[in-house]
């Protein structure tokens, strides 16, 4: 028997409590029972991304919600700044692309990050430049970028800071309001420890004016509509109700541990994954400040990153994932974002230390666990 | 103890063992066990859509599958026909508006539909006329449309006949390809017994070469893009995972029962539905061929329809619905879709026959349900 574990960077292991919640039968979405549901959701959701606005919750992936806060709040021709350095980036590329905007991208290797100095710069050369759309964390490279200084830096602006927080809501802290941050954008299957299918979407007072002047088409993804029926606690469109109904679990959760708890503890597991990876004499992929939810990890020379990602499902029956274009090969990524406690880090680590002795690699046994054990004595 | 009954016209009831199955442990859409149940799915959806091209699975609810059917298709400025003669037909309206189409509307009054050669008048008017776009069944009215003629209209000329399936698929029979349809449009929460989160999207050969042409902006339900990963039996991107879990084991039961008994058995409730309320001295609001996935109802004179529905709910546990609009305190809506069965078109008969007592008309208790255990007895 090798028990299954799921730590992949997304989608992230559902709680059994969870799913069980979802499996009550299901509920009309104009019932009473919704109606108070949705009312303990809402408030749940913004004590989540710290915020006064309503965060809103169409049924649709995380992708689906970077294309929402992409159209509703910009007009064709629009000039925008992409902080591009992972794959995710490349999605708002993608989006601004297909809708006519003109983007104006920061790169930076896979690894790295944009200085919010370059940012700065680029809002000068570019004066008329409508937002500046980041990730907070760029889960293809496991970097967690500065969004608190890029919204020092779109404060006092005409442009709209948005951020796709997918894989860093309820993962790493980002308080919306304290930081002024005009849109953040995150979905179920990560932090979240939901299946995926449910959007969130919230929106700035700054950001509000935006859309009311944005003329980009959209009708199924119009947050203007959307939030008319919220702020009425009313679903505009038939809502994904299963998973709203698991978010009400998942939020009492997050309450019960306490949001400073959730971050301090992905906090935890990161540096223990990192410490138990770099103990086993491995090198970690990040540059700059690495992302709490998962660990991107470089192969030594000779090893194809895809093959420990084979030999840890092969052997140890636990999925996790490997790089994307340029990182291919390179690099293999150790989720640890939602549902995860510190023994299941113990789990991955155990599980890279037998992956790398497989591969006929130099193993000191131990070594790996021995490093995270450390950081998990660590008392506050 | 009053048993909880959910016979409104969607969201519809999930049976226990598709709950239970979407409540094991996620899967991610990249491992082996999604790349075996997402070719079960594409096979299993290709026979409930009776054609032989892939049925796309955005995740997204039937809103977005009917928005994903415009902005795949046509271009903005693009002249198309909506039949409306009901509440969903105004929601391609709104899509159509939305997406700067020039829309020429042919309008029938509440629980009547549109004569095929309306259709076939207003195409020789408007020569240039790029889509029709229709319900299958309009359930604000419980009429069902004449696909079938709709699509001999089409046929032949350059304009794609766009259907909504969403409460039709699995429920009345929609033979795409035999009947030449070109855009099939569906979600997960109707016939398909399943959580509202999925959309469904089929494209004719027709339609995917207009889809070539088309120019108006989509990312997220670019139906090419999913095409192309489907086509390989991969995700474009997160899928909603648990639903095409439960998706296996519902397109597994519906297999079981076999299409065509899937059919007769809609067809026999609504029959038994629609004698048991006219047994009862109550006339049935479509004045045309009746959808077989819902029994809309108009109320006695000096009876408001919405206290049929809290007298459903409030004294018998049973969520059925109202009118919209300008049925609104006229019909209330009986829904018999998906996974129902005869005796809960009695049990919802019986409730009826309670609710009437109960607001002061003259009831004859047991008539209603005769008349629909008459439908039930006969032998086919």
């Amino acid at each position: 028997m090798k028990k299954y574990q799921l730590m992949a960077p997304g989608p992230t292991p559902v709680p059994s409590e969870v799913l069980l919640a979802m499996a009550r039968p299901i509920i009309h979405h104009r019932a009473a029972e919704y109606d108070v549901l949705f009312r303990e959701v809402r408030e749940g959701l913004k004590r989540l991304v710290q915020t006064r606005e309503d965060v809103l919750t169409p049924a649709c992936t995380g992708t689906g919600a970077m294309e929402a806060a992409v159209t509703n709040t910009l007009s064709a021709g629009d000039q925008v700044i992409v902080v591009n350095a992972g794959a995710f980036a490349q999605r708002w590329l993608a989006i601004c692309k297909a809708y006519g905007l003109r983007a104006v991208e920061l790169e930076a290797p896979h690894g790295e990050t944009i200085a919010p100095e370059r940012i700065a710069l680029a809002m000068r050369e570019n004066p008329g430049v409508k937002a500046v759309l980041v990730q907070h964390s760029e889960s293809s490279t496991g970097v967690l970028h500065d969004v608190r200084a890029y919204a020092e830096v779109t404060r006092g602006s005409e442009a709209i800071l948005i951020v796709d927080a997918v894989s860093s809501l309820g993962i790493a802290d980002l308080p919306m309001d304290a930081w002024e941050i005009d849109v953040v954008v995150s979905a179920s299957q990560k932090g979240l420890m939901l299946p995926p299918g449910l959007g969130l979407v919230a929106l700035s007072e700054k950001a509000w004016a935006a859309a009311k002047r944005a003329t980009l088409p959209r009708y199924y993804l119009d947050l203007g509509e959307e939030q008319k029926y919220t702020q009425r606690n009313e679903a505009r469109f038939t809502p994904a109700v299963s998973i709203m109904v698991g978010l009400r679990e998942v939020l009492r959760m997050i309450d019960a541990e306490g949001l400073v708890e959730v971050f301090r503890r992905h906090d935890r597991l990161s540096r223990a994954a990192r410490a138990g990876a770099e103990a086993l004499g491995l090198t970690l992929f990040p540059k700059t400040t690495p992302s709490p939810a998962l660990t991107a990890v470089q192969v030594p020379p000779g090893v194809d990153a895809d093959r420990v990602v084979e030999r840890f499902a092969a052997s140890h029956n636990i999925t996790i994932d490997g790089g994307r274009g340029p990182t291919k090969g390179k690099i293999f990524r150790i989720g640890h974002m939602g549902y995860v406690a510190d023994f299941d880090v113990i789990s991955a680590l155990a599980a890279l230390e037998q992956v790398l002795y497989e591969l006929g690699q130099p193993v000191d046994f131990g070594a790996g666990l021995r490093a995270a054990q450390k950081i998990f004595a660590e008392r506050p």
